[in-house]
């Protein structure tokens, strides 16, 4: 008999065909993009590999699940008290701290090393030697500091730099140089040269990057969130930047998504608008994740990203 | 009695600052920015900090000469035998590696994150979400590995990516996955997504990056040249670039330096010009090393970065 998998996911058909193409034994696939899809074949599937929101509906329905491999990180739907939990549930882990590490210093360094008036001079063929700045001995302020924030932090120490945290309480990551927990978010961000927002959005976080926080940076300060769009005062931030007195802001996330047509941060020199791109899971990545547990799976070994339920991650 | 320094550097003056602000104990400084003036104030320096070449015509006037601090890493002209080596030598080392990783990855995350093509549609106020390319599981080549070399392996590494190092003979890195020796430098180029030329100038690395090795790259790939300008064949790279059968060029150094008025690179749309400033040593950082020494040097502890003279480095 083989293992039945439903693949419950908007890339179902670029899953599928990764999966495919990694010729795994007794395995039969069916992929859908819709719930509506699903349902008609949901009977007798016993690995779900998909998204938590959509395969939260379907649960009911799948007698013989015992396993779901998320293709993200957040799992909270399948949290909720109420829902069954006799099954194996993955997540994905591990995976958005790179990107956002690639994100974050791919924009400080196009900066620092000025590439757009570099091509602007290059337009009129004038050898710009106009020095770089470097990375080396800058502070960084990471606002949150959880496994995105960790792997920042690592990367900004790779690159020299001075790593400060700002937590809730917990200090637990090496790469960070010093931590600051609430109400000490001033002596936090007093002189950072780089503010990185990374905190989930909670009652504690609404607008914590407010006019204070932005009058603390250094002037040449860039500001970046890859957090939520709702811990930024954005009226201030306008402000700020309207007045030269932040450098500029990376903006991947905002209030409201997409961004408004007309929103005055559309037609700032000094704002940079990224679209929610920052760290789009990679379905290749997302795939070998579930191709590598499907082996474990099928060879009755332990799975990689275990979610315990009673734990929530 | 203080101890007699003479900074001489065309940055003598913005060094001067920096040590100035240290306010180092019993020191005496002394700034020129060329020989002439330096001539006049020689007698009684017991210190030099400056560049090699200068300091090299001043060698017969410094009867107290017990030690210079060269701003650079190379000290050849001060390593010719027949000159004066009753002297500590110390130079810089260490910092190349870092301004070279900043300005490599830089530019590949520059391209890898879309930043041009998204600062287009921002112009445009379109909501752009095409997904970034990652850095992982991406292949780098490091045509040489020495501590430069190095230090982008290790930033690779940090990235996630694979590393293949092209050297006459070494493999002591132990960042790179896999070592390629002549005359398989096909090989090593064959289907890498990033290529950095890292090499010094010798008989044998003259135009080593030529038609072949360039058709051996990926057609996405990106060529980086941070070596010397004769590492490459600008008429095979330049055909290469306008076919597009490779994505772009990064060049920081050229067959003839500045780069002539009118050549064809500067108008390619795929190719990126940088004027020799990828590494940079920063007055800031080499100051730094200066003061660490100096405050080395008056408690009779070991300078570090010591050059011997017998071995060259």
């Amino acid at each position: 008999m083989p293992h039945r998998l439903l693949i419950l996911s908007a890339n179902a058909h670029q899953y599928q065909e990764i999966i495919e193409r990694a010729k795994l034994p007794d395995i039969e696939i069916q992929a859908c993009t819709s719930l509506v899809q699903a349902a008609l074949i949901s009977t007798n599937v016993e690995i779900v590999f998909g998204e938590p929101g959509l395969i939260r509906s379907l649960l009911p329905d799948l007698p013989n699940l015992a396993w779901v491999q998320a293709t993200w990180a957040g799992v909270e739907p399948l949290l909720a008290a109420g829902l069954r939990h006799n099954y194996l549930l993955t997540n994905i882990r591990g995976v958005f701290g790179p990107l956002m590490s690639e994100y974050v210093f791919g924009y400080i360094l196009f900066h620092e090393r000025r590439i757009l008036q570099r091509l602007a001079s290059q337009k009129k063929q004038i050898w710009d030697n106009t020095p770089p700045r470097t990375l080396h001995n800058k502070t960084i302020g990471l606002l949150g500091v959880g496994s995105i924030g960790a792997h920042l932090a690592q990367t900004a120490r790779h690159f020299g730099m001075k790593v400060r945290g700002f937590t809730r309480s917990s200090e637990d990551c090496e790469y960070v140089d010093k931590y600051y927990h609430p109400p000490k978010i001033i002596g936090f961000a007093d002189g950072l040269d780089y503010l990185v927002a990374v905190l989930p959005n909670t009652p504690q976080t609404v607008k914590i990057v407010n006019h204070d926080v932005l009058a603390a940076l250094d002037p040449s300060a860039l500001f970046i969130n890859v957090g939520r769009g709702s811990l930024v005062d954005e009226i201030a931030l306008q402000r700020h930047l309207q007045a030269n007195q932040i450098r500029a802001a990376i903006l991947d996330v905002f209030q409201n998504e997409p961004l408004a047509e007309g929103h005055p941060f559309w037609g700032m020199p000094n704002v940079y608008i990224t679209s929610h791109t920052a760290a789009l899971s990679d379905p290749g990545e997302t795939a070998e994740i579930f191709i590598k547990n499907y082996n474990r799976f099928i060879q009755n070994e332990p799975l990689e990203n275990l979610v315990l339920f009673e734990r929530g991650y």
